[in-house]
C-alpha cells in the first residue's frame, strides 16, 4: 500500500516528547484527540516481538485528560457512565464506557478518582470534554471542566517492572493493577498508574510537570540499556491479539456496550443515575442483534483502512471487519468484526473481498489469547 | 523537514472519494473530524496558483454535518451560538461561532437552515455532536441529533462558475453568496451552496446520495478539461492570505470570539438566549487582552507544527504564531498570531525562533488581502 504524508499543523498538536521520538526514528503517526500519536518506529512486527520480551517507552500524550472537579463532579461523572462508581476509591482507575441518551457509546476512558470531588477522565479519541460541558451546562451542575496539561508516558512490556523499580524503588512494584500513587523523580512528584494499552504489563506516568517529564523520558533510555529499552507505541498486532478494543476502530457512536462485550461494566440493577439507562435495559431485555467477534483470515498480510463487508457462503451480509493485522502468533490474519445474529458464533464461516481478492474467514471468540 | 507517514485505520475514516484522489495523486493528508482530509497534491504553491486562476474539485467530506431536528431544534441551535438566528431563513448558510458557558469557542461552523425545525451544522474540527447531545439531554429538549451521510465536494476557483453552469445550467450562477438550493444531476437532487473555504469563489455540493456524488465527482473531470479543472484541497497559502481562520490552528477552546475578530457574529443586544452571553458581555465591557493579528516575517520558507512564541525587542513575550506559510503574493512568510495588548497594532515589531534561527517580524492587520 502506498504511503501518504501527514501534513503537520498546530491543529494536530505535538507532544512534549515529539522532538525526542523524531530523533529516535518514529516513522508513522496517527491523530488521536487532535494530537500526534506515534504509530510505528519502522516494522510493527519487530516492535511487537520486542514489546512482548523487553520494555518500551511510549509517547501517549494523546490520551488526554478531562478534569472534572467541584461539588457536583461525582454526579456528572456517574451520569456519563453505565458503570457503578458509587463505591469507587481514591487512588484507583476505572474502565468506564461513556454512554449517550440513546444507549450508544461516546468513548471508553479510564476514569481516575483523584479526590472525592476531583476526577480525570483519560479519554479515547473523541471530545468527551464537550459532552461533559454540554451536560453540566444543561443540568446547571456546579463543576469545573477543563483539559489539564497532562502528557502521559507509558512504560510497557515484561521488563517495565525492573526498569521502574530501578528509578522509583521497590514500592512501585507493589502497585496493584489499575491502582495509582505518587512517586518522586529527582524532587518532582508524578502520578503513576499500573496500567497501559497492552497486555504485557506496565505503567503510565501522568506527567504534569513537563520539564521533569521530559527528563524522565530521557532517563528511561539512559538507565534502561540493561533491559533493552526501546521507544515504541500502542502496537496494532499486540492489541488485536490481546483483544484490546479501540474506540473509532472497533466501535463508535453507532454501537451499544452490549454489542461490544462491555456487559460487566453495565450496572443496570443499582439505583445510580446515568444516561441511556432505560434504553440499555430495553436493549438487554430484547437481546442484541450483533456483537463484536474475532475473525481469522487465511492470508499472510492485510492493510485495513476502513470497514470491509463480510458475506457468508450464501452471499448474505453477516457483518463488517473493523480492525485486522497479520498475527505472528497465529501465523494468519486476525481481526475484530461486528457480526450479526445468528452468525456470531465461533463455528461460523464467511468471506470478504480486499483489493480484488476474495478471502475465507472463520468467526471466533474474543480475546484471541 | 522530514516526512512522516499517516497510519491509516477505520478510526481515520476514508471518504467516498478517497480512492479517487489517491489515483489522482494526493500526497499528504491531515485528519479532520476523525476523517481523512487531503492536504496536498504535490506542491502547495503550484496548487495555490492554479486555484487562483482556474478551478479545483475538493474532497472535503471531512466537513461533517450535525443534523438537529425536532420541536426544540431552533432553541438548541440558538443556545449554542452567539449569532442571532431569530431572523434566519430557509435556504441560507450562516457562519456561527459555537460558544461554551465560559464564552470560549468550541467550533466555527456554517449553519444551514433546511426547514423551520431542521438544521445542519457544518462543522470545523471538533465533536460538536457531543456538545449538542449533552446540552439537549441536560435541557430535556425534544430534538433528534445525528451525523447524516453527507460528503461534501467543493468546487473552488474563478472558473467554478463556468464549470457548474455547464452541468447545472444558468440557474446555479444566480445563487447568492451563502445561499443554497437543490439542483438536479442525472435525476438526483443535490443540495448545493455558494460557499467554500477559499476566497476564489465557488460552490459546495452536500452529497447525500453517495453513488450520484461519486458520478458527479468523476463528471467534473470528464467535462472540465476546457476550464483546466484539477483535484485540490483547502490551500494553506490561499487561506492564510485571505485571512480564513482555522479552528484548532488559529484559535481553540482557550480563546473567545472577540479575540478572534468575530465581533460581528456576537449579538449581545438582542434578547436571544445563548450560552456564555453574560461572560461575553463582561469580556466586551472590560476589553480584550489579546487579539488575532497578521504577521509578516522576513524569510522565504517556514514549516509550522505548533505555536511559536513571539518576543519583542526587549525580550518580552508578546504573543504566539499559530499558522504560517510562504506567500508568493507578498514574497515573504505571512502568518496568523495571537498578540497580547498593547502590542496588537500594525506598527509593532518582534522576533521568533524557528529551528535555531531568529527571524524578525512585523505585526499587521487581518486579512492580508
Amino acid at each position: 500500500m502506498k504511503n501518504y504524508s501527514i501534513a503537520k499543523s498546530r491543529r494536530l498538536r505535538s507532544t512534549p516528547y515529539t522532538s525526542r521520538i523524531e530523533k529516535q526514528g518514529v516513522t508513522a503517526y496517527t491523530v488521536y484527540n487532535h494530537m500526534l500519536l506515534p504509530a510505528a518506529f519502522g516494522s510493527i512486527e519487530d516492535s511487537y516481538h520486542h514489546l512482548k520480551k523487553d520494555v518500551q517507552v511510549w509517547d501517549v500524550a494523546a490520551e488526554r485528560q478531562v478534569e472534572i472537579s467541584g461539588k457536583d463532579s461525582a454526579k456528572l461523572v456517574q451520569l456519563m457512565t453505565c458503570r457503578d462508581l458509587s463505591k469507587s476509591k481514591i487512588g484507583r482507575c476505572y474502565y468506564c464506557p461513556i454512554i449517550d441518551d440513546n444507549g450508544n457509546l461516546i468513548n471508553d476512558p479510564v476514569i481516575l478518582k483523584l479526590a472525592e470531588n476531583k476526577w480525570w477522565i483519560s479519554i479515547a479519541d473523541s471530545d468527551v470534554i464537550f459532552f461533559a460541558k454540554g451536560l453540566a451546562t444543561g443540568k446547571k451542575f456546579d463543576v469545573k471542566i477543563f483539559e489539564p496539561n497532562v502528557d502521559i508516558i507509558a512504560i510497557q512490556g515484561p521488563k517495565s517492572f525492573s526498569l521502574m523499580e530501578k528509578i522509583f524503588g521497590k514500592k512501585i512494584t507493589e502497585l496493584k493493577f489499575f491502582g495509582f500513587d505518587y512517586f518522586d523523580f529527582k524532587g518532582t512528584k508524578h502520578l503513576i498508574a499500573r496500567s497501559g494499552w497492552s497486555k504485557q504489563g506496565g505503567f503510565e506516568v501522568y506527567v504534569e510537570n513537563t520539564k521533569s517529564g521530559q527528563d524522565l523520558y530521557d532517563h528511561f533510555f539512559e538507565i534502561g540499556l540493561e533491559f533493552n529499552v526501546k521507544p515504541g507505541c500502542p502496537n496494532l498486532i499486540e492489541r488485536i491479539e490481546s483483544g484490546l478494543l479501540s474506540y473509532g476502530n472497533d466501535f463508535d457512536n453507532h454501537d451499544n456496550p452490549f454489542e461490544c462485550g462491555f456487559e460487566k461494566y453495565v450496572n443496570l440493577e443499582s439505583d445510580i443515575v446515568f444516561l441511556g439507562k432505560e434504553k440499555l435495559k430495553k436493549i438487554k431485555s430484547e437481546g442484541i442483534k450483533r456483537k463484536l467477534m474475532g475473525v481469522q483470515i487465511e492470508t499472510k498480510e492485510i492493510s485495513l483502512t476502513g470497514s470491509v463487508n463480510i458475506m457468508n457462503i450464501d452471499g448474505n451480509l453477516i457483518g463488517d471487519l473493523r480492525s485486522a493485522c497479520y498475527s505472528p502468533h497465529f501465523k494468519k490474519v486476525i481481526g475484530i468484526a461486528m457480526i450479526k445474529e445468528p452468525f456470531c458464533k465461533s463455528s461460523e464461516t464467511g468471506k470478504l473481498e480486499i483489493e480484488g481478492k476474495s478471502l475465507a474467514l472463520k468467526v471466533c471468540e474474543l480475546p484471541f489469547i
